[in-house]
Parts: C-alpha cells; structure tokens; sequence
C-alpha cells in the first residue's frame, strides 16, 4: 500500500523542486559532491509537512537535508519553542539542524520587519552552512493572499504577481508547495501523524493578513465560488509573466529613446505605449537616486504628464530629492 | 451659492465627457451640427444622476441630450417602471426620451443575457437616432467589482482591466463616473432631490456582483483597509494599458515568427519571452476558428509545451475542432 495520497502529493512537490536543484548543481563543477538543501521550518503544519518530505525524499538522492527554524523572540517561550522544533527536525533525520535567534526591527511594520530578520537570518545560515537551496513552505493559499494583499497596494501588476516558485540571489529560495492547498497539506501532517504548532499570529487579526485569511478570503470565496484561491494563483503567474516581457521591453525602450548625450527624447517617449513610458519613467527615476519603495503610481503619472499633457509645467519633485522637469524637447531627471 | 459639492463633482465628469465628444464631433465634418448624446437610465441613482446632469451640462453646450431606459421584462410591472423612468427624464428636459422593451435569453447566465439583450437595445437606439455618444452610469466602485469578478476568472490581465471610459462601435460608450464614488453619486441625487429606484436586483444575493457588493468588497475592505475600492479600480487602468502593450507586441511577433510560407516557427516562438509567446499563440488559435471564449489558459499552456517542453507529444485538441501539432520545426494549428 503506497502512501496516503496527500502524502504523496506533498512528496512529489519536494521531489520535483529537489530534481531542479541536483540539475543546477551538477552543471556547476565547483560545487562540492553532494548539496546540502535546507528547510525554514517554524514548526508549522505547512514547513514540518516540508520537513518530513525533504526527509523522506533525500533517503533516495544524492542530496544533504538540513533544517533551519528562526526564533523571532516576539513572545514569551519562543526560544523553548523553537529548540523544539530544532529537535522535530532532527528526529525526522535531517543534520545540520539549528536554531536561530534574531532581533526584529520596527521598519515596514511588524510583519514586514519580522519577515526582513527572518530572511538575513536564512541568507546567513545558508552562507554558513553552504547550501545549494532553501525550501519554503508557502502554500497555494498564501499565495491567493499575497495577490490580495498586493491588490490592495493598486500598484499594478508586479503587486500582484505574488510569490515566485525560485527566488533569492543565484534562486536560493524555492517553495514546493505555491501549487498546494493548505488543506492537503494538514492531511499529510495528520496522515504522518506530525506534531505541528499554530502560529497565534496567524488567528490574531490585529494582522492584515490573519484578518485576510479568516474573513477576507473566505467571504470573497461565498460571493465568487470555491475556485477563487485558484484564480488568485494563476492570477499571480501570468502576472509575473506580463510583468517580466513589460520590464525587458522597458529596458531596450529606455537605450532606444535617449539621445547621444544619454537624454531621454520627449517626442521619442511619446511615441511608447503607455504601459512601457511609464515603466522606463520609473527605471530613469530610480535610476537618479529615488527610492523604488517611495515611489507610487501617481508620482510616475506626474511625470508622464510632462510628455502627455505638456502645457508648460514646473519641476516635479520626487521621492529621494529627485527632480523631473522638461527642457528643450528633453526630460531632465536629476537628484537635487 | 454654487451647487452641492457632490453635485459640481457629478457634472464636471459629465461635462469633460461632453467636451471629448464635441472635438471627436467636430473633426468629423460629415455629420450634422449639434451631437446627440443619449444616457442609459435604469431609474436608479447612478444613471438618474448621470441624466440630470447631462440635462444642467448641455444647457450651456451645443449639444442635445436625450434618453433610452431598456426594460428587460424581467418583474411584473417593469413597463410601468419604464414608463415612470421615461417620464423622468422627459421632466429633466432631455428629448428624445424612448422606453425600449428587449427581450432577455438565457446565454451565459442571467446577469450576461440581460446586459447582452440591454447593450444591442442600446446600440440599436443610437444607429436609430443617430446619436454620437450614449452615456453609462458605471461607478468606481462598480469598476472594482467587475476587476474582482475578473480575478475570479483567473485568466490574466486582461479581465482585471475592468470597463473602460470610453469603448464599443467608434467609441461609442462613454462612463463619465468611473472615476467617482457611488457615495458622492448618492449624494449628488439627494442635495438635487432625484427621485431615484433601487432596483431589487442590485441586492438579490442570487447574482455574483450583488453579493460581491454586499458582503465580498465589505469583506475585503475590513480586512485590506478603505482604500480597497480605488486600489482596484487603479489596477484596472494599469492593467488595461499593460494588457494593450502586450498585444501590440504580440501582434507584432506573430508577423516576425512566421516564415515565407506564413507558418509559425518553433525556434522563433521558443526566443519570445513567455507572456508574449501565450499571446502569439492564442492570437493563431483564434485566428483558425477556435471560439475567444471557449480558449482557457491551460489550453494554451499546453500548445505552449509544444514549444517549450517538446518531447514527441501527438497533436494538441482545441475548442472549435482546432488541432495544433509540431511538425518539422513548425508549429501547425488547423481547423480539422
């Protein structure tokens, strides 16, 4: 008798990622023999299901399994805790195994300061240890949620094109399971009997995202049907995609428009479609020293004026002291 | 004294609107002096807004204004209701005024054969009277509903670029309130004293938008925050201009992948980037009879593995009885 089918399924999604680094890995000859893999476990259903198919698969394959669970210190315990789950990690055979403490920030809010320290930690871990990938366990539902969440930002399709499958310097991190509901993933975990801890955080709605997934998604699902979770994830593929050909056409648009000085031609920009002006507005803008996260779709519609809509308007003022203003049939940027 | 804040804010979009058809009119120098602009009136408060003040607008404008109400047949005691609406309008000073009886199929759900049967209605009225423009009275709010009722198709940018400002025949449509909150409309119809009907529709929980518009978007605005309205409806525009970008591109390398022969190239089509390379495809699929709206996306993912995952597999069935298969290096899509 195989196993159950939800274990299985999680198995294949590991199995499948863990091809695609032994590929990377054997095509590059100065990597050592065998690959070490990691998991970033918290000890949640979702990464400990992760655990134990990392585990399982690798007994099979010329790969090294390891586990790395952050201890953000954000509640009473949690150091307990995550020694905890440094011991699950190694009674399911993973080595090395370790328990890492970080201090998180204010920046961004709590969420987003927690996932930076959360993030510096893995990188460094995996420099330490010298690891070929780290395994994440988001799910397809995360994702439905980080569409959402970019959604709400209104600022535009890269928001909304969620989580990638490989991401991180050299693709450091992968996520086997962005094609999973977290419902076949809690049967794996019951079906393995593993112990898994909730996270509080993730029923606490002082959080954007607990509330999304508690009341948000699932009142979006009674009014649009069940596939809405589904939508959402293809959604965020095909938006990466669009995003990335916009962004590859912008960057030989903005070699294209600029003159032998290297000013960018107003009478040239106009000619662009509109979704690619914007794009190589933003890419000069940033380009002179404005910080990519200040920079909202309004201020980049602004600018955009000064092309479309010239009527002789002033300088513009941008994030980062930077400064848009037209000039002779050019479009001066510059940081003030 | 000047108007109600609500009600400036109503006619000032009515009369940009009004100013784009006289210099589309006017450039136009085969038809007569003054454009006829009719408005689409349900009797409720968007479009009743929408008609008082395309009556206050075209006072001061050489424009005349008249107005349609389609009654779909669909209660009892719709043709006194469209009669009533017809009446109304008369009473705002626009002529013609017509109430237009349609009759509503079955075709993809009662939501679609209704808009189905109401758009030809409208259409029909415009060739009869010749009108220039008819006006429609869709919110922003009913944008971000129909970007979510988009995201719930999951089928990429393009059904996230909601309705546009101005769209079918020659431009035909126009939606001066897209850009305008339903609340100000409200207001609007309250400080002028309408006299506006809710249409029992817009509240039946057995139709997707209304209980989108009752306890999905109310959902999702608890859970993401106020502004979730507008951030939808910005995602609609940028969405839209990225999905214009993207066709005009794959317009363009549909020509460059053919051969002298006129078929499609396999090398060629495998160098696009993959958001392009979809387009193309489906661009020819369409091109050879296949139905736009039978054409998911995993049909095209799997013409696509064709190129990007060849490994012998038999020919590819479509809806519409079209078959792609490679063969010889060219990609072959038929009618069969």
């Amino acid at each position: 008798m195989g196993p159950h089918p939800a274990v299985a399924a999680i198995r294949l999604a590991v199995r499948r990622v863990l091809h695609d680094v032994l590929t990377d890995h054997t095509t590059d000859p100065t990597t050592p023999d065998e690959p070490l893999v990691l998991v970033a476990c918290s000890g949640g259903a979702d990464s400990m299901a992760l655990a134990s198919a990392l585990a399982f698969e690798t007994r099979k394959l010329p790969v090294r399994a390891g586990g790395i669970t952050v201890d953000h210190g954000l509640q009473d315990g949690s150091d307990t805790r995550a020694t905890e789950v440094a011991g699950r990690m190694t009674a399911l055979g993973l080595t090395p195994v370790e328990a890492v403490t970080v201090t998180v920030g204010r920046e961004g809010g709590p969420e987003a300061a927690a996932r930076d320290a959360r993030y510096a930690a893995l990188d460094a871990a995996a420099e330490r240890h010298g690891a070929a990938a780290i395994l994440l366990g988001h799910t397809r539902d995360d994702q439905a949620e980080t569409v959402l969440l970019g959604l709400a930002r209104g600022s535009g399709i890269r928001s909304l094109s969620g989580m990638a499958a490989v991401s991180g310097a050299a693709g450091r991190y992968r996520r086997p399971f962005l094609q999973l509901d977290r419902q076949t993933i809690r049967k794996a975990c019951i079906a393995q009997e593993l112990a898994v801890w909730d996270d509080p955080h993730n029923s606490d709605p002082a959080y954007t995202r607990s509330r999304l997934r508690h009341e948000g998604l699932p009142a979006l699902e009674k009014a649009l049907g069940k596939g809405v979770v589904e939508a959402l994830a293809r959604t965020a593929q095909l938006s990466r995609d669009d995003a990335d050909a916009l962004d590859t056409w912008a960057a030989d648009a903005e070699t294209a428009v600029r003159d032998e000085a290297g000013a960018l031609e107003c009478a040239k920009l106009f000619g662009l479609p509109p979704a690619v002006r914007r794009r190589v507005l933003r890419r000069a803008v940033i380009a002179e020293g404005a910080p990519a996260g200040s920079l909202f779709a309004r201020h980049i519609e602004e600018v955009d004026r000064l092309i479309t809509g010239w009527r002789g308007q002033g300088a513009i003022n941008l994030p980062g002291r930077v400064e848009a203003r037209r000039q002779g049939g050019r479009l001066v940027i510059r940081q003030g």
